[in-house]
């Protein structure tokens, strides 16, 4: 734990967690998330090279990860139940402690900025709905039309998540995921957007030995209005602590929010002593299946080691240390 | 930890920490407050002894204390800088970890019940703004015009506090509370208004060893529109757990965001196996004040051990053991 000076800058990415398409997807849709991952590292590497703080850098990969369409969070967002966007963010420093967090944000292109300039820019940590873009907005970041974050690709899933009345995570106790998925075939990605638990996230350790987290998304298709998720709370989809390791989470939001997953799996590092692998393993293997949670997480530690764990049968993600090659991964194995 | 099937069912509740009045308080006052405590320790004493609910029991405390215009949560909440009341809410069941949140209510009466009803009723966890307002009226929950929930008093506090630039907690750098005092006399009760960080809570042990936990706030005099506190966070401002402790917060709560306060006791307990005074503790008086944390917590352990620590001058608490007279207190020591 007291060897992160001489860890090598890293950075680890993720682009949703869920299950497979029932039909085998093409290379094609294979190779541009791949691709897509594999741009992002590349990009977030050199920064860490050039010695970026990790800060910096997790925040340019979840803006870069929101401008892909094929990542559920800022622009390809899904849709509400309503046909809107409402979209959340956060980041949080591991120097510092501090964070920032918008929810229900429907106006401000990049949500993660938002998160950050509350951070940088307010004696608060989060704001919400309205006042959430508002704030963006007099910190000059770009507003958009609030249909600006649709593709047509994202309203065709809610029409077909409408038929099938997906979005319904859990039962009334709490139980069970009840998918429910449309009976035709699916139409997108590697991993089954009807299912998919859509969040993006990015976490680093930096030539400084400093680790930053930040997480963003659209939520879930078909959401009802004014849901929020994982995603915003700190302590539940974002955490970072120098002393310990920095987090984002992707999944069935609610779980990771009753298990504060993202801070648990610090806890179990800091308390236990537990490396990165087995305090993410417990939280994602053991702690979030006990609930129902559903998922995966991206987790760098202090010391420099990843662990990428999520208990569904894919997640997009990657990592890139600085000196290797990057690496991205979309199923198990 | 597993002695809880032979503790006494407890109740413990905070109305918000502190500092104290430059001028001493009037025993009326003081009076007052106190009274309004035992009052609802008792009810929520005589309620577990009749074998209520840990969740139940909380939920009616806070109900009450949200009807107590003392008290900075439903009727008597604070306005914002706008003029205006946005209220945030929050519940645990430590038997399931089921919560339920909602942030940013202006129209329900009685925002932990929505709370409740969330955690009850809905798939999700956490709702915001109007759609919380919305899902308590459709769940048969009392609405409120807007402006029912002010008084004179809080509007004094207001003006006041737009006068002496009060609602600023933590400067930019986040390390320095900044409380700019009215050049006049508080006027209200034992703690100062002005700086008080008010927000009300229950925790509870409940005859079948089950805990439960509820938080409740209307923010802090003068903040901004759409900002969000600890108190509607899980793991923040509230958090139960069977296998550990129900935690209800009250204070700087962007501090207990960043600390995710309540589940760190929660925490520290389960894998340092520290007992809930020391849990507590090192929380209230080591990690928050680390990054300028100021404020307080309740806590119920699983073996009927109370904890009220604050790491102010006051915290309006109590707590009643079933079979023992009710114990409420104002001032340390």
């Amino acid at each position: 734990m007291n060897t992160h000076k001489q860890a090598r800058p890293v950075l680890a990415i993720h682009g949703g967690a869920g299950t497979l398409l029932r039909s085998k997807s093409s290379p094609q849709q294979e190779a541009a998330y791949l691709g897509a991952l594999q741009r992002i590292l590349g990009d977030g590497q050199a920064r860490l090279a050039a010695g970026a703080t990790a800060m910096d850098v997790v925040v340019e990969a979840v803006r870069q990860l929101e401008e892909c369409e094929l990542f559920n969070a800022g622009k390809g967002a899904v849709y509400t139940a309503a046909g809107s966007h409402e979209l959340d963010a956060s980041v949080m420093d591991g120097a510092t402690l501090r964070a920032g967090a918008v929810a229900g944000v429907t106006r401000t292109r990049n949500p993660v900025l938002a998160a950050r300039a509350v951070m940088l820019h307010s004696e608060h940590l989060m704001f919400i709905g309205a006042a959430a873009d508002a704030f963006a907005a007099r910190h000059g970041l770009e507003q958009v039309a609030p249909d600006w974050f649709g593709t047509p690709l994202r309203l065709e899933q809610l029409q077909r998540a409408k038929q099938a009345e997906a979005g319904v995570l859990l039962d009334h106790d709490g139980q069970a995921l009840a998918f429910k998925q449309a009976a035709s075939e699916p139409i997108s990605g590697p991993l089954d957007e009807q299912s998919k638990f859509g969040t993006v996230g990015a976490v680093a350790l930096d030539a400084q030995g400093h680790l930053a987290a930040a997480t963003s998304t659209g939520g879930m298709t078909n959401k009802q209005v004014g849901r929020v998720g994982d995603s915003p709370v700190i302590g539940a989809g974002c955490y970072a602590n120098d002393a310990t390791v920095a987090i984002s989470c992707t999944g069935t939001g609610e779980a990771f929010m009753r298990s504060c997953a993202a801070h648990d799996v610090s806890a179990l590092m800091e308390y236990l002593g537990l490396s990165v692998q087995e305090a993410s393993r417990r939280v994602v293997m053991e702690k979030l299946p006990a609930i129902a949670g559903r998922g995966g997480l991206i987790a760098v530690a202090a010391n420099g080691e990843v662990a990428l764990p999520f208990n569904t049968e894919g997640m997009y993600r990657g990592y890139a240390r600085v000196g290797e090659a990057p690496v991205a991964a979309i199923y198990a194995g």
